[in-house]
């Protein structure tokens, strides 16, 4: 199965740097389903099957203490019964640490083929991932195969492409030559990007295979070794990931160890003992803002983290209401405002929203925006694929929570009828209307399907409060609609100052949500969401110090 | 003075550029004082002389407060009575604010032409520049001309055209088009490389402009402005600096306040109130470890330190001793060990060095390194030139002072004749002899003309004990002298785990202590220290923050 990846990573990699440098559209996995052949679907099934049940048997891990999993399906209401190999952390560490004394040595060259070879191998299981991830985050099935599946392996590839870039910066040896008058000095110099140690990688329970390989990519390529800690609730999508890395690796003649995966469960969480530990040297993170404040705070350590943002949609004036509708609201439902970039805020000014010559009342807007996200959840075709389930039951008593707040509440949540999965965890929005002196209510990030509509004076002040919000808690995404250039600029530039990226005037099949490897840096790094980017050249440079040494040339 | 800098900016910074990359020697600015003209010398003399007992007015900063100065010449104890203007924290802050909102959306190549023209201003006043540095640091007068002068500017440049490279590294604008069957989706997209704020360099006495100009290069070509808060000790050098900085922008009809000099005195240091001011986003800082710590500590702030570090000289194999004593003596006696870059600590085994085929005893390198350092100090012509003075008291007591610690006394301290300037602070080396077990004594950064000789049980104990002394306290450098290439290969390599750079065999006119700009990365950031390097990419990467913006494009 590698033998013509071992031929082409080069290839690979270099095309993956030229799409990162321009920046325009580029996907090395395609996102169609139908572009993996048509054996996969029921391979892909067959595999999920033959896993329920049973112990995860693909990783290359030695002499575990024991099994455990804990997963439960948000569709089937039903524990996987899959369980996973355990290790105690010590051993962990030093198999991290051992591994990495032959893998720091290993060119990048090698890293490179190795981790190509890896993506290959994880692209012939895109289906038992897109099984996995869904009955294990609550997303749809396509959701489930586009952001766990290709756009994740695009995303692992940008990352393994852009600290490859890094790597070659310098030359590695060059002759240093000093003239001094009628003598010279020379000097041989060698450069080296010098990795810093062990990585961790921190999963989280929504998106275990997404959010996590750009960190292990970035760790890996530049010479880390990384331990994956992922979310207890959502272990089996990146276990996949691990084992075909690990199978990389073992094919190559190379420590599975440099990737190993650390299970946990909920009533023993591993992840601050693995953290604090002295040789943990770099740690990725996604998940709340407690922890990651934690994460960022641990003494000794480089930290990239994703945390939680407050995202809103400021709708100025429009060409079209419809349209626009249509999109926010489609944008919310998917996999129920469960992702990061989902819109949580609308800002609607008081004095209403100009369509041409026109202006649409307030009330108007609202009412349109209420109906449209309820009758997406409500349609029975287009419901339950889009809103899929609901991860977590803390989730679901948010939002029947939040009708206890004092807001005015244009819309109950429902059950989202599912015909194909009848115990599923799921949630229709609530949405509540609050005035902009509310800030008590909406500066929370209020994570699921909860949506705040607010009415503001006008949009002068829709963007001081979406800025303001950004500055405090963070936004991954902005979405606004006005038909006014001036306008636009003053969005764009007002939300820049506060590192947050501006997406205008967003209609048809492209919502604000999406951010696609190769061209969009998927949160700033800038504001409280998180303190690091999908992948600017920092994520992958804190990985490594250039040490130059020098000597006198013979 | 800047017309013909107009026309060829661009060409400088492409040529700096072209350097960092290859790595090879380059000089913008010639080191040679012969290079600037028969009159330099001369104006710089007599603009020093005017200077001494006045007011420094060439800055563009107005209305002061009032007016403050306490600089004292190491090499004549008397004051130089130079005061300069004084302002309130908060009007820096409130003026280095509004500069910002244009500075910011001033072109990366607008930036970089002032910036340029800048240094060509600067170029014609190195001579008063070295007056300025040696009469405020106690460095020589030749030392303080070239590291003032020429390298301090190729820093400047080298961090100048790294920014100018970063904020290319992507493209500004994009069509992104999305196919998707029978239509595809099209997406405008712009990205931009934010600023983050105001940036604070915190300047050191001994390095008043090579330590400061790269952290200022650095946050200006990025879009930050900047408040320089040098040591109340070195003022007149950076000043200058500052001063022409601030024409530069002027000539371009740009704020002055881009960048602006923050005075202050010994007995009310404002450091504390700028650094933790919450606009303050950057902070560059060269100074001792604990200071360094706090800065490094500040939540919210991005840093860049130059801490203190324990340099190490180990000694194993050598083709030639003597050439080998000449250098490494040579190298601790530049002015008086106070370069961050000077070693402190000498491992030779007690087993003797080998020569060829014959081993010299330990006593035998232990006297040939002692005498030589007397020498050095004691030479009628080489010693104050090349010792220069002592920049202040606490160094002076620390030397003295140390000859109560439980270490054998192999020199004594001793002044310093300097027939020149006889009331200099001087000191020539105390050299200390302890054993590898004393580590509580050589563990500590004895910043000055203080040497370790540690006795050692063979080579690998030698690099054992620098490698967990730089692991500990942090080191700039390591000097190694060995004829063995697999000793050679191994202390590069326990070394570069800690993140510090050998320097293998230097003899002849080429010292350990010195870093060549475009060539060495000073300081890796990998060890205590410090946690930046001049100047790697992410020394101007983490100066801003990319976010990138996109609209349907019509």
């Amino acid at each position: 199965m590698s033998t013509d990846v071992a031929v082409n990573y080069k290839e690979i990699v270099d095309n993956a740097i030229k799409a990162i440098h321009e920046r325009t559209f580029y996907a090395q996995y395609p996102e169609h389903p139908k572009a993996y052949g048509e054996e996969a679907p029921n391979k892909g099934q067959e595999a999920y099957n033959a896993q329920l049940g049973n112990q995860f048997k693909g990783l290359l891990q030695q002499n575990p203490t024991g099994w455990a999993g804990e997963e439960t399906s948000p569709y089937t209401a039903k524990a996987l019964g899959i369980t996973y190999p355990v290790f105690e952390v010590d051993t962990l560490i030093v198999r991290a640490g051992r591994a990495f004394d032959t893998w720091k040595k290993t060119s990048a060259d090698v890293r490179a083929e190795v981790l190509v070879d890896a993506l290959e191998r994880v692209k012939h299981r895109f289906f038992e991932i897109a099984h996995a991830t869904q009955h294990t985050t609550g997303q749809s099935f396509i959701m489930s195969f586009q952001a766990s599946g290709p756009h994740a392996s695009d995303r692992a590839l940008e990352a393994l492409a852009a600290g490859y870039e890094e790597l070659q910066r310098f030359p590695s040896n060059i002759l240093w030559e000093k003239p001094m008058g009628k003598i010279s000095v020379k000097l041989d110099k060698t450069f080296k990007a010098i990795p810093k140690g062990i990585g961790l990688v921190i999963g989280c329970s929504t998106f275990p295979i997404w959010n996590s390989v750009p960190g292990m990519f970035a760790s890996l390529i530049t010479g880390n070794t990384v331990i994956v800690k992922p979310h207890p609730k959502s272990i089996y999508p990146i276990a996949i990931v691990v084992a075909e890395i690990q199978a990389a690796l073992q094919a190559k003649g190379l420590d599975p160890n440099v990737c190993q995966l650390a299970v946990d469960s909920s009533d023993k969480l591993i992840t601050k003992q693995l953290a604090e530990h002295p040789l943990v040297k770099l740690i990725d993170y996604t998940g709340g803002s407690a922890f990651g404040a934690y994460v960022e705070g641990l003494p000794g350590k480089v930290t990239f983290t994703e945390k939680a943002g407050v995202n809103s949609v400021i709708i100025d004036s429009v060409a079209d209401l419809k349209a626009v509708i249509q999109n926010v609201s489609f944008a919310v439902s998917l996999y129920s405002g469960q992702m990061c970039t989902a819109p949580q805020n609308f800002f609607i000014p008081a004095i209403g929203v100009k369509q041409g010559d026109t202006v649409i009342p307030y009330e108007e807007v609202k009412k349109a925006l209420v109906d449209a996200i309820a009758g997406i959840a409500a349609h029975p075709q287009m419901g339950p694929g889009t809103l899929g389930a609901i991860q977590s039951d803390v989730t679901v008593k948010r939002v029947n929570s939040v009708k206890d707040l004092d807001a005015t509440v244009l819309l109950e949540p429902n059950k989202v009828a599912n015909p194909e999965f009848p115990e599923a965890r799921t949630s229709s929005h609530v949405v509540l209307e609050v005035d902009a002196k509310d800030f008590g209510i909406y500066e929370n990030e209020l994570f699921g399907p909860i949506v705040l509509i607010i009415k503001t004076k006008d949009t002068a002040q829709s963007v001081q409060i979406a800025k303001d919000m950004a500055a405090k808690h963070g936004a991954i995404t902005c979405a606004a609609y006005t038909t006014d250039d001036a306008m636009a600029n003053y969005i764009t530039e007002e939300m820049e100052e506060v590192f947050a990226p501006v997406s205008l005037n967003l209609v048809g099949p492209i919502w604000v949500n999406q951010h696609a490897g190769f061209s969009d840096f998927h949160v700033t790094g800038g504001n409280p969401a998180g303190n690091a980017s999908f992948t600017n050249p920092e994520y992958v440079s804190k990985r490594f110090v250039w040490v130059g040494h020098r000597k006198i040339s013979a």
